[in-house]
């Protein structure tokens, strides 16, 4: 028992704040919200981003379909409700993750505009950053290049609902930052993104 | 234009990994799954742990009814439907922090064996570290601290289907830790944590 004792942990009084948790990783909590058609290239400034912070010793972590829809979403479908349902829980996990003192890095079409305003006031009420980023890119573009085949399942018929054809997109009108995919290079809109992080004090200039 | 090429941002290709995150962090992601009785102390050694790790250098985070049931989960009741729902959102939500290389702290009752072996699969399946952590305590003893008078409510009928009252708590098994709140001190709790921790090697050494 001598032995145990001389083990044991110490800390002192009170509960850990996300001040606390900002102050252990050098960074503020914040959500970077990308929105914009499917193939305007959310993910991959997404991806570039998370990479350049993760090589400067920040923390961010990438919310996006592959770890949403098939995990805390699975039981959505793609009615307007659960559409609704769907960005209020990423809304949700996002705020988790600033509070945790994280950079949450959202990606998803979040075509209307009152479900992103929403999640908008989540945080303000919580007194966190959000920065909504529209990933700009025409329609043609988008549909050029098609990653996942959807738009051309989309003009077949073959996927309803689908936003840009048959389900309209609803563009930020007050957006923290445009990214016009078409027209910048992707080194282009990580540096303009790090310059608006730094902006805000999201990262130490 | 030539001045704001000078400030461009540079990075290596690829995705950032959790191995990179928790390289980062000097730490495993983990969830530290504590359930028991209302009253048992949870909260209390979640709390505990939170501090000393957070002064340790450590990233926790904590999920429990404040940022849980106020948010993600605010559109759920506590019919059976909804408390399974309850315990598989948190479960989720978990998941995520630990492939962000946090170590989340999950702090409910979670009384029924099946919804949190549920959590637990999905833990495994993705290859992170579940530790489940029963804060044991007679019921006696619980409802004698009833920290917010929830027994003596039970007790009078006005809430129903209270764990231990009129609701079945299912003690974990197997768990990875049973911590007895009224036998053990704060700060043995705590010790106990850390140490299945260390020997995980989610905390090194």
């Amino acid at each position: 028992m001598a032995e145990q004792k001389a083990t044991n942990v110490h800390w002192h009084e009170g509960e850990v704040t996300r001040a606390d948790r900002e102050r252990l990783l050098k960074q503020k909590g914040a959500t970077i919200w990308f929105t914009g058609l499917s193939g305007s290239g959310k993910s991959t400034v997404a991806v570039a981003l998370e990479k350049y912070l993760n090589e400067q010793g920040h923390l961010a972590f990438r919310l996006d379909g592959d770890n949403v829809r098939l995990g805390i979403n699975k039981n959505l479908g793609f009615s307007a409700e659960d559409r609704k349902e769907n960005i209020r829980r990423i809304g949700e996990v996002a705020k988790l993750f600033v509070d945790a003192g994280v950079i949450a890095l959202s990606s998803f079409i979040s075509p209307y505009r009152e479900d992103r305003d929403d999640v908008r006031k989540l945080h303000d009420a919580g007194g966190m950053d959000f920065l909504e980023v529209y990933v700009e890119c025409p329609l043609e573009v988008a549909e050029a290049r098609d990653p996942k085949g959807l738009y051309k399942k989309a003009r077949a018929g073959q996927i309803k609902n689908f936003t840009g054809i048959d389900d309209p997109y609803e563009a930020p009108l007050k957006p923290e930052l445009t990214l016009s995919s078409d027209k910048m290079s992707l080194e282009d809109e990580v540096t303009a993104l790090v310059n608006l992080m730094k902006s805000r004090g999201i990262l130490r200039d």
